[in-house]
């Protein structure tokens, strides 16, 4: 078969699905509601964080220009880790260009052949990913299943291990129990690598992250990563840990020796919206409340952080139903094979504590009245 | 062991072995001059480029806020691919947050257990990555090694194969023969994927990139894969081919599906810097006149594109001589294992084409000084 021929066979079977995806690129003038990004806390576009941004493409220029290794630390990056490790309590903290390399940074360079990998089945792509590609032995572990990650880690027989889990999962909402997964962890000398994308932000003390407001944030056992692109509005990766470890990822880890740093305007907004998030410390409790009412309003159960999952029948009844609240006003995410960790086809709805009132109770209006009407559907 | 104990033991090896590293921060008014960074044109301080990025920052916020087939694609992302086709020849580009992620996305879209992979001994990280996290059947053959491409392909029994190579080599600076990779993967029916990393900008009437320069812009059975982090002095990744393919990748590549979308100022940077590039099409002819200068003032081969290799003796040396042209005023690459496909530590020094006549003969002159004074060395 050639490729022309593949491709086109490919495309035919996503399209019998219903699993056809099609960029739909926005304006800057759009006028919709966005309750489909991540942008949780309205950071990317706060005064500040533009301002910091913009300012530092003039400064800077666009790029870093090199490798971090090479040129391409500048002091932007150096002042950024250093206020993400003091916001996150924790010793050290390293930068990436996403949070993608960020996860495939961090397993990669701690894991080999003779390393054991216990996975959570829910876990982002980029940790699945970043499992694959360090080659050790990978268990998949039901989702949430302490038991479980303790039996894999009793079978492990005494080779280094981790333990990969997001705190707040990113389809689903749900959080992983992080305090037995910590403590089976030092039981077992393995580390656990907690990524708090949808945590960072939004759970815990000011928003310090789940593991921070769990007591875990100077765990021995436990290390964290977070992506800059989400609750802080703009784009990039963290990891955060001991000292040893950092330096132990500055010198091993492929996607961040191998890769341009993270461009200054990005570095810049980050940096910006962390100081804005410590200066309003109250901000992440407004997702909260939201939330739940939206969820009670939705009858779905309530987000340990800012991500509501509404189930939907099929995945051609959650494209219509996206499109029918985008005609009246709405953005929501629309999630289907193979980005569903369970199979289902689901609109996932984000709380935005940046939204005035007016906005927000227009757009939970908007999103009820759509989702009761979708989900009847079969 | 403990993964203190591991760190430990990890860092001293390094250490006894010359190869641990740190990251040296830059400050913003840092008057050393850079030959270490792949900024070739100067494009990323460049006025019209520092405003594009900074106008984005102000005008769509510091970051996408969502995967780019959620809400993060914007019309700034649209503009970009459709320049960066028409520029380089190609029907359809797609835009990623780095070159790593481009590379990831294309070959682990393309590629599972049921394809073979033919690569090239010399090609970068990322895409031996790729290749690994395809779990595709993995041959690497000798560098620039046609013949041995060609066997290989004759041995893939008629799956589905493709071949990986750089057009401008990262670390070399020589280039691949392309005309007879492309005719062989023809022959084959097999995709060459090339990364054009160190190409665009740099080789090919006015910089759109080697492929195009010997005019297999438009072959069947070549993609292009690049960076805007590079010569466009930004940040990013891009893949750019048939509408087929970009379709599959949007569909299919996992570094693409769920990694947030590029942040809008570095997207603004790269589309200034290309239009920079296509109004003034001789800028990339200085590369070259500039970069056999300086070759030949070290007795090094000349290079295809704009990095020179310089071999050093020992990896100490290497970090030596660097550190003497840095007190001297001019940064240099130092290149050590792992970053070496042949495990020779080196200076690598970039041509630049945007630094004035004064300030590159000064650099020429401290790079020769310090280049023949360290290579004597044992
Ligand atoms: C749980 C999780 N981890 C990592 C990532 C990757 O982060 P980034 O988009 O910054 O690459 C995402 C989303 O994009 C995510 O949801
Ligand atoms: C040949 C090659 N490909 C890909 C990359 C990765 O590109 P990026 O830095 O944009 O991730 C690089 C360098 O960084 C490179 O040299």
């Amino acid at each position: 078969m050639s490729w022309a021929e593949w491709f086109a066979g490919q495309r035919a079977a996503r399209e019998a699905a219903g699993l056809q995806r099609v960029l739909r690129p926005r304006a800057a003038g759009d006028e919709a509601i966005d309750l489909a990004n991540n942008d949780y806390l309205g950071l990317s576009g706060h005064p500040d964080v533009r301002r910091a941004a913009g300012e530092a493409a003039l400064v800077w220029g666009a790029g870093a220009g090199a490798s971090r290794l090479v040129t391409g630390t500048t002091t932007l990056h150096a002042e950024l880790e250093r206020e993400l490790a003091g916001f996150t309590g924790r010793a050290a903290a390293l930068v990436f260009s996403t949070g993608y390399h960020a996860n495939l940074s961090v397993v990669t360079a701690l894991a080999d052949r003779d390393t054991v990998i216990v996975s959570d089945a829910h876990v982002h792509a980029s940790l699945i990913d970043a499992a694959r590609l360090s080659r050790a032995v990978i268990r998949v572990v039901p989702h949430n299943d302490v038991t479980a990650v303790r039996d894999a880690l009793a079978a492990a027989g005494g080779r280094r291990a981790l333990v990969l889990t997001e705190s707040i999962f990113s389809v689903l909402g749900d959080a992983a129990p992080l305090a037995e997964l910590a403590e089976t962890c030092a039981a077992h000398a393995a580390l656990l690598v907690v990524d708090e994308a949808h945590g960072l932000g939004v759970a815990g003390d000011g928003g310090r992250g789940l593991l921070h407001g769990l007591g875990l944030h100077d765990h021995p056992h436990v290390v964290m990563t977070a992506t800059l692109s989400k609750s802080l509005g703009a784009m990039g990766g963290a990891v955060l840990g001991s000292a040893a470890l950092i330096d132990h990822l500055v010198n091993r880890a492929r996607p961040f020796i191998f890769d341009t740093g993270l461009a200054p305007a990005p570095a810049a907004g980050a940096l910006a919206a962390l100081r804005v998030l410590r200066g309003q410390p109250g901000l992440p409790s407004r997702i909260h409340e939201r939330g739940a009412a939206l969820a009670d309003r939705l009858g779905v159960p309530r987000s340990a952080g800012a991500v509501l999952s509404v189930p939907m029948p099929s995945p051609r009844i959650a494209l219509a139903a996206q499109a029918r609240a985008l005609a009246a006003g709405v953005r929501v995410g629309c999630f289907r094979p193979p980005s569903v960790p369970d199979g289902v086809s689901r609109l996932r709805i984000t709380t935005h504590a940046g939204l005035d009132e007016m906005s927000w109770e227009r757009a939970v209006g908007i999103v009820a009245a759509v989702a009761a009407e979708h989900r009847q559907l079969v």
